[in-house]
């Protein structure tokens, strides 16, 4: 069934989504309130089918993703979501059975994540679906947990383990046959880290969510911190699934490391904060581990496995 | 020459617009601070080639219409240009030539507005160039100017004339042969009325852009503020270019009200603020207009021309 128009669809399905801030969606602007001894956290991604997601995944998989990988990224900055931003180029005039999906989808994830849609905009070109989400998040004047405070000596600490959306993306791809799904739901359905911004800003230095693949998204804090990182292979706990894979010689360590779309958190933890740190997360059903340290040196990510250095080459890690 | 890669373009190009609050386009998320008193305005629009503009626009085009539609946007809540996201899906890899000429009318339009690049995304598909800007503004806490603020007796008043960019894109698209630019400016390189946002706010009840067409978008009032609008079609004021075309039976009075693309506000006005609206949107260079009232009855837009009610009907007015 074909929706009407852009009115209709945004009355229909996007209106029931949106706070009072927004205006019932009928204004030109939404009016977002910032708390006194608040400031607020922005942040935007972009995801095209055939480049970000497959595209002949449920509506309810994008739209998950589509706004979860947004919500990382406030989690990375120890901000509480507040509301988004829902700007939508549609591939066709999209069908009414999808859109129903998509926003019932948001619906749960704004109950679940405490956030709104303050507004956005609708258009149809002769792409790819194309989803720009644009989200808030309240934080603490001067609180905000940046990539660039990690200093030499922080415990390099990660929230979860590594490399499961890659295998699940990599079984959708028809790459690896097995009948385990924990690493399909892991690419589909990304858990930001929202819930322990309280702990991350008390705690860590330092964040970054690791979306860009590990190693790099480590280097990203290197770079900004102007110091090095020290990872040691051997700490790395995989999931169940992701160690047996690669027991089996299915997927290599290395690919899991840099492959991306896993939206734990990189941190960089004062010492004297890390048993605090690890309890608090422990106690809120995460799983975090330590896995290397920062260090004086030129901004770059050294791998070590059992005290030698390694470095990716093609196919897998490599003896210096 | 190919650019190397999305980092490499971020750092040559975007990071020049960036505002501190932007952490050097560096951080998961921007901070922005909104001052004590102050709330944020926040709109967002998407803009694909081929839908919103025809695809062979010049780069600063293309760049200065992205952004301008948005501080449009905030100009009709009475909101000060603030910050932007910057969200592009670009068709293919991207020419640097294209973006060294997209990013410097960026960079010109941030200095002109006061506005500043606070973050964004980045990203290649396989469709057609779509830009998704978000923009924020400023505005004094309760003193937003909504849509849904007309009441009957309020006199309806635009900020400039209409109709210029309906003109200016059938030029462009071949269907007029003149050798007129204004219209093609208009079109081209729309004004947003960011620079009377206090006037607006201190003068009118209720304000909208009128870039869907004058008539639709009164209409969007006359829905929010649950009143009707009378417009008098001899009131209005076209262009010396436009008015020319209409003579000529080149283009109809009615497609101009209908158009869109245009830039102006139209507003509501009670009749004691209307002297002082007037003379002090006049003293800023603007062609303030008075074209009708808003009165008592359903949410409608009836247009008169010389006391007959006249209607539109396929390609242009009827009587009743």
């Amino acid at each position: 069934m074909e929706i009407m128009n852009e009115f209709d669809l945004i009355e229909k399905y996007f209106r029931p989504l949106a706070g009072p801030e927004a205006l019932g969606l009928k204004d030109d602007a939404a009016i977002l309130n910032v708390p006194k001894g608040f400031q607020l956290a922005v942040t935007s991604d972009t995801l095209g089918a055939g480049t970000h997601f497959l595209g002949n995944e449920k509506p309810e998989h994008i739209a998950r993703k589509s706004l979860r990988v947004n919500l990382s990224d406030l989690a990375a900055m120890g901000a509480k979501p507040y509301a988004y931003q829902l700007c939508i180029a549609f591939p066709e005039k999209p069908k009414e059975a999808w859109i129903k999906k998509f926003s019932a989808a948001l619906a749960a994830d704004q109950k679940k994540f405490g956030i709104f849609c303050s507004g956005g905009d609708t258009t149809v070109t002769k792409g790819p679906l194309t989803i720009s989400i644009t989200a808030f998040g309240l934080v603490r004047e001067n609180k905000a947990v940046k990539r660039s405070g990690a200093k030499p000596g922080d415990v390099l600490v990660i929230t979860g383990p590594v490399g499961d959306a890659l295998i699940g993306l990599r079984i959708l791809q028809g790459k690896i046959k097995t009948k385990s799904v924990s690493c399909v739901a892991a690419y589909h359905n990304p858990v930001p880290r929202t819930g322990v911004s309280d702990i991350i800003r008390a705690h860590a230095r330092a964040a970054i969510d690791i979306s860009d693949g590990l190693i790099a998204d480590v280097g990203h804090i290197c770079e900004t911190s102007n110091c090095a990182a020290h990872i040691d292979l051997q700490k790395i706990k995989f999931s169940k699934d992701a160690a047996g894979f690669i027991k089996k010689g299915t997927v290599k360590s290395a690919d899991l490391l840099t492959g991306g779309d896993d939206y734990e958190l990189a941190l960089a933890v004062p010492p004297k904060n890390l048993p605090g740190l690890l309890k608090k997360l422990s106690e809120k059903g995460l799983k975090p581990q330590i896995i290397g340290k920062f260090a004086k040196g030129k901004p770059a990510v050294t791998v070590f496995n059992k005290g030698r250095k390694i470095r990716l080459g093609k196919g897998g890690w490599t003896h210096f």
